[in-house]
């Protein structure tokens, strides 16, 4: 069960400003069996941990359209045209909805936030040694709350459910795994 | 900032089988700044942990059509109508996808896929003495194959990016949480 299902056809379904949908038609290579199949197309989205030497964690604090929420978050977003690679597009993005910048960045892991339909992945990175260096540079209707938080803090938050977001927990899966010395 | 934008319209804007898109004209209380959001509508998901009394963890095999890639992942998928409760979700993708019950369930945690455009939550459980019981009960156009696996080697293949699905890093993120016995 390696050989990938072939694709007889492929249409696309509708753009909707952070995605489009696109329809496939798939055949199994083992049973010839076939149907259509939605496909959500995005970019690449990168998330950011941000530390400072201090010890604590940039939260984001905004009000979120899916869930209707306040929510806590990092610093995070998508990969766009002019960004050369994923941490180009988390340095933007940090500096964007923080307006700091750090000292040194690490690649931390790769997800992908939902490949039974969705065609992207979420890079996330360690920003070390972060601080304000700019003022934010918002879109047209982000509001953004910056927070800091000592680590120890942030994990409670997400332990109690404060901070929910699935790319966030993702994100900090990641940096355990690095603070122990495993990658 | 704790008072919510106001939704000033809200219009259908596609259906595709899996979610379906509504776009939300809302204004930002704080500055009266006003625009559409595209938000995407789906049930809520589950996912399970599934453990045997040997210690080994229940993974699925599958050919992916977001990604197109084949992957692992632990067993879930939606809530449907029928399902009484998220955990009667959970117990039905296991039973479904692998055949197999279990002994005992713990809620684990509850993640929010994406806030910024989705709507749903993804519960994931924790299902222990889990063993065969029935056969696989697969929709079609789905082939699955189920793979038992020590947990220190799935802990290893998350690690080294072979298991790469977001929803399944946060459930595992919330079973470290549990096995420290902090939840």
């Amino acid at each position: 069960m390696d050989e990938k299902w072939t694709r007889l056809q492929s249409r696309h379904a509708g753009d909707f400003a952070i995605f489009s949908v696109r329809l496939d038609r798939s055949v199994s290579p083992s049973t010839g069996f076939q149907r259509e199949f939605t496909v959500m197309e995005t970019v690449d989205w990168v998330n950011v941990i941000a530390r400072t030497d201090a010890g604590e964690i940039l939260l984001v604090r905004q009000f979120r359209h899916g869930t209707r929420e306040y929510t806590l978050e990092i610093p995070g977003g998508g990969v766009d045209a002019r960004d050369s690679s994923p941490e180009e597009a988390a340095r933007r993005e940090l500096r964007e909805e923080t307006g700091y910048e750090a000292r040194s960045w690490v690649p931390l892991g790769v997800v992908e936030p939902n490949p039974a339909f969705q065609t992207n992945r979420c890079h996330t990175y360690l920003a070390e040694g972060a601080s304000p260096s700019s003022k934010m540079s918002l879109d047209p209707g982000e509001e953004i709350e910056v927070i800091l938080r000592p680590e120890s803090e942030v994990l409670k938050m997400m332990e109690g459910g404060e901070i929910a977001h699935a790319l966030v927990v993702a994100a900090f899966y990641w940096y355990g795994i690095h603070r122990a010395g495993r990658i």
